[in-house]
């Protein structure tokens, strides 16, 4: 795998922040030592504060023994760190200066990576700035990898392509999702295109219905300031629930590769005609029990308006209007404070057309296959089936085959891990198009406009409110069976 | 479960025999105590033999004492047993006078069941003394179980349908194929009847070959004098295989009854329109070592004539000419002096269409979809799939989900307390039918008559002879792997 690292630096703005401590730093130090490619990257950090290298170096290693990294290596390896500081509004001319001076010395050829670790409100005057100083373009490669959230909105999400591609094509643009990173959801493509079992099933013809449940069971924290505008939609239907839908959905791609798999993915999102708003039920969490601890209500978090009408939980069936999904139903479903945190995807098969299976009751007894491919905690994925129940008369008993990632294999990288692998090996197939992007926005734009959408108390420690709607009460009866 | 029980005597012929011992007398006492239904029962045992009820008591007592069986309740059990020595030619009529004696002294209403735990040759002369003695009607019901092998060839089995049916209907015979009271077996319908995942894949769209193993890792043993006049075809394939691929090639019956599913069972033999004999490999052990013993090849087992032909192998292609099944090859294969004991069925699936997961190599690492049942030892199913290796690049890996009965359930009923069972509660589906076992014979007729048909030696430990038949190569390949 080495052969295909290239001698890079790798640049990160907003590296005194958390996400570059806790994420970047150790995966970073991961993907050199598992890959052995420690020769072929050098750091630099860049933020407006004032330090040395040897200060920021320093930083490092905190963020490694944090990550439970230690030792002579990591040592070393932090001294390949460089501290770049860079005012708010200064001009990159010096940073480049001190890029230019880093490859010299190391006699590296020009290929950057960077990574934009800041808050969205900063990404347009980086980007400007990047561009300004002839960044965006370098000897060799030049790649821009932008955090989340891309946009808070289809026309600020515009304008955001609108900009970075003034400076950038897109094939230097990595727009993170981290959810792509995950092992299991990546999984999802082998799942179905190395398993005819599954694959020639995943259609209207053998399926009855998908379920996509993102369940958290933390509430909104000391986020309220960002979630109070945000909501449950942009916090996490526009981007994680939509790539899963997408993944999940998605025709055979020709190849295994970023053009094809997003290719597939954006059709998936043209073939949503549109989300019908009967179909969208908003709640929000009041006091209530989790885990057997008492929590407060929404409304009596801090920083949360004691009127706010912020859905913390949505529950939506969406219609793909394609050949291969017509009539089948998937429901997303995301919320705070729900009874536990699980990420999971339930698809349940059509059932039996006949029963034979009557026993000594007259209802028929077999339940339908269901598929659920859980992605966090405990991942790994069931199939549920059944199975004689030993003995006289011949009665059905319900069974699961499961498959545990954590039993089957030693060690499973982190999602940060393997997309910051991705970005310095050149592969966009785990990060967000230009157009996905404006795809996804487009589709949920029509609900974030809707005023005054209903939004249902749920008790804290539930899962989500009740629904009157009996369009959508295939998931309000069965969902909590699969969690 | 006790009100479909009536009242009956249960007549075994053949009462002091191995199977009355080991496996009926078990068996009984195993269903009246989990039925609670004893007091529903009599026993009549029959035998040339000179005894006393009381002497045969204390043989069943030692017989459910080898068994694990042994207490107050099996005692008292015991006395619910009556012997009637019968001479081999002496007429029935004492017999029938004893019968309506024990009726008459119990208030029973003259349901009765008549089991041949006989050698072949005995069955027809109890049939007809039956018959004579008018002991075919009663004033309740009155069930013929007849044990294995029916008829040595298909004249034989013809002929012994006819003289049955002179004096009992169809619905009153119970032939015997003990694999069909395995749960595992039973379980075959379950599996594909309940579980749309499956069945919606069994067929030649999607499945690309069907193998049916019966290893033994025993040599002949003590029935050399059966044997050599058997040989493998009789004494596994037409029976115990034949069986088991019925019920894994049959269409959907419309209901769990023994009319529907044994119509269905028949249509699969009548859509084989014959055995190729280029499709049959022979084989007879040589000396070899099994589990790490050294053991002899079939010719110096004790009562084998040194230049025997007789086969202890066989593996053949079947092809079954249905609209489900036309071009998916049916494996059968058993013998003796194989590395192991296993039956199992083997159902591997059509191979991806296209392979977008090359990894680090060039050949297309994904392998088929197979779905394994096993049916002794360690009962239960596998379904061998691909997973994401976990890491980059995206390789794949396989992996097995498995179910493992005796995990799941906590008592299994043994083949014979099923079977027993069923024919106390007039069940006929789990019995073979007087058409099934003729279709049977009609299919391996042709290759019974084969006179030189090549008979390949393989060393007793290894998993038959080695093949040249290109048309055959698929099992000689891969089949060790499943096993």
């Amino acid at each position: 795998m080495a052969a295909t690292c290239d001698q890079h630096l790798f640049v990160i703005f907003g590296a005194t922040g958390d996400l570059t401590r806790r994420k970047l730093i150790p995966s970073l130090y991961r993907i050199v030592t598992e890959n052995h490619v420690a020769d072929r990257m050098a750091i630099i950090a860049v933020a407006p504060r004032e330090m040395t290298d040897g200060e920021f170096r320093e930083v490092a290693k905190t963020s490694l023994h944090d990550a439970g990294i230690d030792g002579a290596d990591a040592a070393d390896w932090c001294d390949r760190i460089f501290y770049q500081s860079v005012g708010r509004d200064e001009s990159f001319d010096g940073l480049r200066e001190r890029i230019e001076a880093v490859e010299a010395d190391l006699g590296f050829p020009g290929n950057r990576a960077f990574y934009l670790a800041l808050p969205p409100v900063a990404f347009p005057g980086t980007i400007d700035r990047l561009g300004e100083a002839r960044l965006n373009r370098s000897p060799g490669w030049t790649r821009l990898v932008i955090e989340k959230p891309f946009g808070h909105d289809l026309a600020s999400a515009h304008e955001l392509n609108e900009q970075v591609h003034e400076h950038f094509d897109e094939d230097q643009i990595y727009r993170i999702d981290h959810y792509l990173g995950k092992e299991t959801v990546q999984n999802l493509l082998t799942f179905r295109f190395a398993n005819p079992i599954f694959e020639t099933s995943w259609n209207r013809d053998r399926l009855e219905a998908v379920e996509i449940t993102v369940a958290e069971d933390l509430g909104v924290g000391s986020r309220a300031g960002y979630y109070e505008s945000a909501g449950v939609l942009r916090d996490m239907v526009q981007n994680h629930l939509t790539q899963l839908m997408t993944l999940v959905a998605m025709e055979a791609p020709p190849g295994f590769n970023a053009t094809s798999i997003r290719n597939e993915k954006v059709q998936v999102l043209e073939s949503i005609t549109r989300i019908d708003p009967e179909h969208v039920v908003y709640g929000q969490y009041t006091a209530g029990e989790v885990a057997g601890e008492p929590v407060v209500g929404y409304h009596d978090e801090d920083g949360v308006a004691p009127d706010s009408r912020t859905p913390t939980f949505v529950g939506v069936k969406v219609a793909i209007d394609s050949w291969r999904w017509q009539g089948v139903p998937f429901y997303l479903r995301t919320g705070k404070r729900l009874p536990r945190r699980t990420s999971q995807i339930a698809v349940t098969f059509k059932p039996a057309p006949v029963c034979i299976f009557h026993g000594e009751h007259d209802e028929c007894p077999i339940k339908p296959n269901v598929v659920v491919l859980t992605l966090q905690p405990d991942e790994g994925f069931q199939l549920r089936f059944e199975v004689k129940t030993p003995g006289s008369p011949p009665n059905v008993t319900t069974k699961h085959f499961t498959f545990d990632y954590n039993a089957e294999f030693e060690t499973i990288p982190l999602a940060y891990q393997t997309l910051l692998f991705d970005v310095i090996t050149g592969d966009q197939t785990l990060f967000v198009r230009g157009d996905e992007v404006e795809e996804s926005w487009r589709l949920w734009q029509p609900i974030l406009d809707l005023e005054d959408h209903p939004v249902h108390p749920y008790a804290a420690g539930t899962w989500g409110p009740a629904v009157t709607n009996p369009e959508l009460a295939f998931w309000t009866d069965e969902w909590t069976m699969r969690t």
